[in-house]
C-alpha cells in the first residue's frame, strides 16, 4: 500500500425530496449563486422551478447561466467568470451531470485568475482558490460530485483536457434517485460505463498489498453489473437507481482508490475521441476499456484473473490464467453490449482517419498511463485494437 | 435504502514515518494544545520525542495530560476540562487507540459546557461545539480516529456510555501502521474483533436494497479476516498492519453505513460486560457477537446465509437456509477463536451472577437495538447464550 493523503469533506444529501434542501444548503456557501445547467430539461421536468423556489425561500439570491454541453466548452465556461465577477457572485450552483459541475469548476477556479481559463488545462497556472460549489445532481456518472477533478473542450483544436485540484470539491452534493427517473436509456448506459471506468483506472495498478481497496472495487462493480438491467429495464425502480447513484459516486470519491497509484490512460485515449467525434465518453470507454485491456493484460495476467474471478464469477484456471484474463474481458464486453454501448469504434462509425492524430495528441506530453507506459504508436495500436 | 446524509472532513495521512507531520497538521487547528495520552508506551517506544520534537519545530505550544486508561474513566475527562480551561487550551492532539481519542472527545465538547461532562453520556446536555482534535492513530480498533463518537466509563455505579456528533470527528488522523508493530497480539486481536464488530453493527439490518454497502462490507470483512494472521504471525508485516489499519477506519467512518438503519446492541450488551469486569472491549465482542447472532438469526435467515456464504464461502443450501447460517455463525466464531479471542464468559471467568443487573443497565431506557428489539429478558438469555 502506497503512502496517502485522503480528504474528502462533501457533504452527500442523499434520498427522496431532496432537492427542497436546496437553498438551504446553499445559503451555507453563498448569498449570490451562479446557477448553472445544461438544456431545458431540468426546466421540463419542474426540477428548475422545484429550485428557484428553494433558493428564493431561503433568501439566496441567484442569477443564470444555462446552456452547458454534453462535453463541456470552455467558451462558456469563459462567459460564467465574466459574469462571476461583473456580478459579484459568491457561489455557483451546478444543477446537473458532470459536465455541468465540470463547467462550474472551471469557473469556479478561473474567477481568481487574472489570464484565461484554459491555462488551468494545460498546467500554464495551477490552483490557487475557488468559488464554492453545491451540486443537486441528476446524471450518475461522472462522479464530479464529489472529486475535484474537471474535463473541459476547447474547440480551437479540438482538446478535451483534464484539471484537479482538492479545493474543488463540492461542499456539497444533493443526490435524488427520483431525479434521475427520466434520463434516456443511452444516457444511463453511458454512466455507468463511466462509473465502471473510474473503477477500473483504480483497480488495474501496479501497487502491492492492497486487498481492502481491490475488494472494495470489486464489490462496487458488482453492484453496478447487477443493478444495471434493472435501472434500464424499470426506469423507476428507485431502489435500484439509488444503488447506481451512490456506486457512481464512491467510483470517484477516491474512497476506492487510496494507497494505490491509479492508470487513467484510458479516459485519456478515450478523451481525444470524444475530442473530435460527438460520441458520449461513456459510449467511448466502453469502446476503449476492453480494447486497452487486450492491450496490456499480460502486463500482470494475476490481476486480470482475479477481476475475472471476483467480479465475473469466471473459474480461475491455474495452468491457463491467460484464458482466465481473456474471459474477464470478454465478460466485460459482453456486459457492456448488453447495456447497450458500442464496443468498436466501427459501429459509431469512426474509422481510422484520426487514429495519427489523436495518438499524437494523447501523448504530446509524454507517455500516459501508469499500469502500463503507453508511447504514440500503442496508443494507435489501441485504437486498432478498438476498430 | 435509506434516505442519508453523510459528512465526513477528516483528513487522514497515512503511511510510513507519517508521525512526522504532526506538528505541522497540529497548527493548521490550534497554537496551544493538550497532548493527550495513555501509559508509558509511546515514551518506551520513541514516539513521545518524536512528536514534542515535531509541535516544537511547528512552534506548536503544548501541555500534557496522559494516564488514560483503556475504559477511558470520566474522572480524567473532568480533569481534562479544568486544564484546558485554565490553560487556554484551543486544541485537542490525541496519541494513542479509542480510549485516548474518546477521551479527548468528551473533554473537547465539555469544555463548553457548564455542567458535568458526564450530561453529554446520559443525555441530560447535548452538543454544541467542541475544541478540534487531532489524531495519532497507535491501535487499530475502535475507529474513533474519524468517527464522532465517544464511549466513556463512570466508576460511580460502573457505567460505560457513549455518545456522538459529527462535530467530534477528528480534524485529522496520521495513521502509521509501523506504530503498531509493538502492539502485544492479544491487543491486537481484541482491535481486530471490534472492527469487525464495527461491520455486523451496519450489515445486520431490516433496510432493504443495500447490495452497495453489503458488498462494501463483505470485502472489508474478508481483508480484515484474511490479512489477522498475517498481522499475528509477523508483527512486523507493514502490508498487513496498513491493510487492518485502514480497514478498521472504512468499519466506523460510516462509508459502509450510508443508507442503511445499523443496530448497536451488541455494542450496549458487551458494554455492560466491560464496565462492571476488567476486559478489553474487543474480547468481550468476541463473546457477546456470536451469542447475539445465535439469539436473532432466524429474525432473517437469508441475510445470515449471504453473510456466510459471501465473507466465509459457505455454500448456500437453498433446502435449509438456516444451517447456511449457523455455519457462517460457527465461521466466525472459529476465526475468533484462531486470533485468541474467548468466545464465551466462562473462559474470561465471568459467570451469572451480574446478568440481571447488566441487563437490567442495557434496556434500563428502554429495548435496545434496531435488527431485533431486545428487551431485558432478551439480553439475559443472549448473556447466558454466551456462557
Amino acid at each position: 500500500m502506497e503512502n496517502f493523503i485522503y480528504e474528502n469533506a462533501t457533504k452527500l444529501i442523499f434520498g427522496k425530496d431532496t432537492e427542497t434542501k436546496t437553498g438551504e444548503e446553499t445559503k451555507q456557501i453563498g448569498k449570490k449563486v451562479l446557477l448553472h445547467y445544461g438544456g431545458g430539461s431540468i426546466k421540463k421536468s419542474g426540477l428548475y422551478d422545484r429550485i428557484t423556489k428553494s433558493l428564493t425561500d431561503a433568501g439566496v439570491e441567484y442569477l443564470e447561466l444555462g446552456g452547458v454541453k454534453p462535453n463541456p466548452l470552455i467558451s462558456l465556461v469563459r462567459e460564467g467568470v465574466e459574469l462571476c465577477r461583473s456580478e459579484e457572485v459568491d457561489a455557483i450552483l451546478a444543477v446537473g451531470g458532470g459536465s455541468v459541475i465540470d463547467s462550474a469548476k472551471a469557473i469556479a477556479a478561473a474567477v481568481y485568475y487574472d489570464g484565461d481559463a484554459w491555462d488551468f488545462f494545460t498546467g500554464k497556472t495551477s490552483y490557487e482558490q475557488s468559488l464554492p460549489i453545491g451540486v443537486v445532481l441528476t446524471i450518475p456518472a461522472a462522479g464530479s460530485e464529489t472529486s475535484g477533478g474537471t474535463v473541459v473542450t476547447n474547440q480551437d483544436g479540438d482538446y478535451k483536457k483534464a484539471f484537479g485540484h482538492g479545493g474543488l470539491r463540492p461542499k456539497f452534493a444533493i443526490m435524488n434517485p427520483e431525479l434521475t427517473y427520466t434520463l434516456p436509456d443511452y444516457q444511463t448506459a453511458c454512466g455507468i460505463t463511466d462509473m465502471t471506468s473510474h473503477i477500473f483506472e483504480r483497480y488495474f495498478t501496479n501497487s502491492t498489498h492492497v486487498e481492502v481497496t481491490d475488494r472494495l472495487c470489486e464489490g462496487t462493480l458488482r453492484t453496478i453489473m447487477n443493478q444495471a438491467p434493472k435501472v434500464l429495464n424499470e426506469s423507476h425502480n428507485y431502489d435500484a437507481r439509488a444503488e447506481i447513484m451512490y456506486a457512481g459516486t464512491i467510483a470517484h470519491n477516491d474512497s476506492l482508490g487510496v494507497g494505490r497509484i491509479g492508470c487513467w490512460a484510458t479516459h485519456g485515449i478515450e478523451h481525444e475521441i470524444s475530442g473530435i467525434y460527438d460520441i458520449a465518453h461513456g459510449a467511448g470507454l466502453a469502446i476503449m476499456f476492453p480494447a486497452w485491456m487486450k492491450y496490456v493484460y499480460k502486463h500482470d495476467v494475476k490481476r486480470f484473473a482475479q477481476f475475472a474471478n471476483r467480479v465475473f464469477d469466471v473459474e480461475i484456471d491455474l495452468d491457463d490464467l491467460e484464458k482466465t484474463a481473456l474471459q474477464g474481458i470478454a465478460k466485460l464486453e459482453a456486459f457492456f453490449v448488453s447495456i447497450g454501448m458500442p464496443t468498436r469504434l466501427s459501429e459509431v462509425e469512426i474509422d481510422d482517419k484520426h487514429f495519427e492524430e489523436m495518438a499524437r495528441k494523447a501523448t504530446e506530453n509524454g507517455p500516459i498511463g501508469n499500469f502500463v507506459k503507453l508511447e504514440k504508436d500503442d496508443v494507435f495500436r489501441i485504437y486498432e485494437l478498438a476498430q
